[in-house]
């Protein structure tokens, strides 16, 4: 199942499935592209703000993106973002399970190529307690199934 | 050189040496966290929207405020992020090289805990054509002096 813009309708809401984040899986994100202390050095973590490691903003907002086009919404083309808002409201921590769940909130085709449109979803990822840990409101580029689809 | 909130002023300026992004890292980073195929698999990619592989713009992201607080904003604390909006104008592709000019656009001090604030940091990520290919406007927690400073 692939979906394309006309597939898609405001209000439209997607949920994933829940995926553990290792805290090998931070460590290695965070060595190579966000290497500060609470990200990298579990020992060290603990004299932070968070009292012991946490995940990199960044490997969040991609798991959740991920969790989106790999589950409840493979856009057709991959998920080409073209902007995003996000705020991170709780740390996840090593082993902790995130969870999308979202809905589209605007769709606008394009005029100039309307084989294609901005699509605007919004998510919130969840932990393993319910708790919300992420919002992001992101822009991407959907195809139209048009006439080859 | 540690940057407290004190230090910090309005309209303040910084300028990050450039770094060059490989394609080894970005298929490293997409196969783990954004797994998409103009991401990962340079072949595949050449028939993408983009016409070859690019960086997923959750690396750009992440690799922008790195060169932010290693270079030449070493916020005290570290970069403790608690929202950002981004915008990707242009791809990043192997080997490009990438440098980000920002300023500081807000400080708000905290009342309830007057040993932080709130800092608002406008970053522009240039790549070696000196194109802008991603702004971020990040909000962060950065602490005060204080007197143990």
């Amino acid at each position: 199942m692939t979906l394309y813009l006309e597939d898609l309708s405001i209000g439209q809401a997607f949920r994933s499935e829940p995926r553990v984040v290792t805290l090998e899986e931070m460590i290695t994100f965070a060595r190579d592209n966000d290497p500060q202390y609470f990200h990298v050095d579990a020992e060290a973590a603990k004299a932070s703000l968070f009292g012991g490691l946490i995940a990199s903003g960044w490997q969040t907002a991609a798991l959740s993106m991920r969790l989106l086009v790999e589950g409840p919404a493979p856009f057709a083309g991959g998920l080409i973002g073209v902007g995003a808002e996000i705020s991170w409201m709780k740390p996840v921590r090593p082993g902790d399970s995130i969870r999308i769940e979202g809905e589209v909130a605007d769709i606008n085709r394009s005029r100039s190529r309307p084989d294609r449109g901005i699509v605007t979803v919004r998510l919130t990822t969840y932990n393993q307690r319910d708790e919300p840990v992420q919002r992001i409101t992101a822009r991407a580029v959907v195809f139209a199934r048009g006439d080859g689809g």
